[in-house]
């Protein structure tokens, strides 16, 4: 398994630093050591980041039966659509701030897809072409202010609320109908389900969105989150793994 | 009146290509006179791009009483946030692509905020220090997928959809009070409010927002639309006028 990396050679560089910005790099991860642009580093001299950088973020609601089943909700007829800001980018190991103004936030463990090409009105049975590789997303959600707004924009929106990683797997080293999702909260397993209980594949996804939306190089697309969502208190650790993807941890703290 | 432009030396270039990429630059036009980093070109020769490239586009709903009210809504409490993808951004003069899957596009005519520096946790009584101009929005909305939907994002999001410009004027130069929103469609007015009328002001939605996502400089507010939205037609041109701050031409063309 190739594990894609992106870095910062500045330790002290934020989760949101863009490509092109000083220091910025893509690399392999091998063991503990670093391989990019032909020079070797060591992880721990490094600032992991997320593992692309999108113009946009695409998120897919209730993309599971029983997800859309324990909200209230019918499962949906067609994608539902919705965007986290890049502002909300974090990595692998870093803090998921608690906002004051939530008494209740929730992990949302998902397979994140990162685009590979310029994609515009593609259909699904070429879906997959665009696709650079696979990598874990915690979509974090102030679940009461995504009840109150109506819109989900605010509740999915924080700071430190899209954490993605650690890396990610080229699409063709990633066998589809092998992966589940799993998240634990404080070592505890909470969400348990293959990928193929999505209501809308991948694929789907891609020719939807791209129907509306063109994506470009590094976007990603948060593919939904199944059944076992649940709050987490400042201290927690998050993690969401998928197998033969990685697993991506994070600690929830209040400011 | 300074009128602050982005271009492309490359006339073939896309509305949505991105600051960095070659040829993209920031310049004053006057008259027909584009001045831009000493050097001295004819705007005709240029491909406007729109006043500023945001990391994320930030909208706000309902915020004339009058508009609440026309699409059946109580006035909000708060600020009712969504975003737009930055691939839905054109210039003046580009065409909107009306889409094959909506049967109703309006227009949105709206006063927008480019920011000017990090903007993080601001009060409001700081909040316009953070602000680098105006400009006029069309927030374009397929009405039909938006009531459909729940979720506005791809309502709102469809490539064409987010018309930005024609310049920027710097915050220093813009008196508030004399700011009245216009749209014209096909030479008739639609839309005119003065921006008094806001249910929240600048200052207000720019401490909402922060207080949840950290904003950067290019940054786009669109900062909702008066009482008098309705359809657009192919072949239709559609006018965004904003005494003081320019006027924002697009003709909508089914592909």
């Amino acid at each position: 398994m190739t594990r894609r990396i992106r870095f910062s050679l500045n330790r002290d560089a934020e989760p949101t630093t863009p490509d092109g910005a000083p220091g910025v790099c893509y690399g392999i991860l091998e063991g503990e050591a670093v391989v990019a642009n032909g020079a070797t580093h060591r992880l721990a001299e490094l600032r992991l980041l997320p593992p692309c950088w999108p113009t946009k973020i695409v998120c897919v609601g209730r993309n599971y039966r029983e997800h859309a089943a324990e909200l209230g909700n019918a499962p949906p007829t067609e994608p539902l659509i919705f965007l986290k800001p890049v502002s909300a980018l974090v990595a692998h190991g870093d803090a998921i701030l608690y906002p004051s103004i939530s008494a209740r936030v929730d992990y949302e463990g998902e397979l994140g897809v990162v685009i590979g090409r310029r994609a515009r009105h593609v259909k699904r049975e070429d879906a997959l072409e665009y696709v650079r590789g696979y990598t874990c997303v915690n979509d974090v959600t102030a679940r009461d202010l995504q009840q109150k707004d109506g819109q989900w924009t605010r509740a999915k929106g924080f700071d430190t609320f899209c954490s993605v990683g650690p890396w990610m797997v080229p699409r063709d080293e990633v066998r589809f109908d092998e992966l589940r999702v799993r998240t634990f909260l404080d070592g505890q397993k909470r969400q348990d389900a293959s990928v193929r209980d999505m209501i809308f594949p991948v694929s789907r996804i891609i020719e939807f969105v791209t129907e509306v939306m063109t994506l470009e190089p590094g976007d990603l697309i948060a593919t939904g989150t199944p059944a076992g969502i649940g709050p987490m208190q400042a201290g927690s650790v998050v993690r969401v793994e998928i197998e033969g993807l990685g697993a991506l941890e994070n600690r929830v703290v209040k400011p």
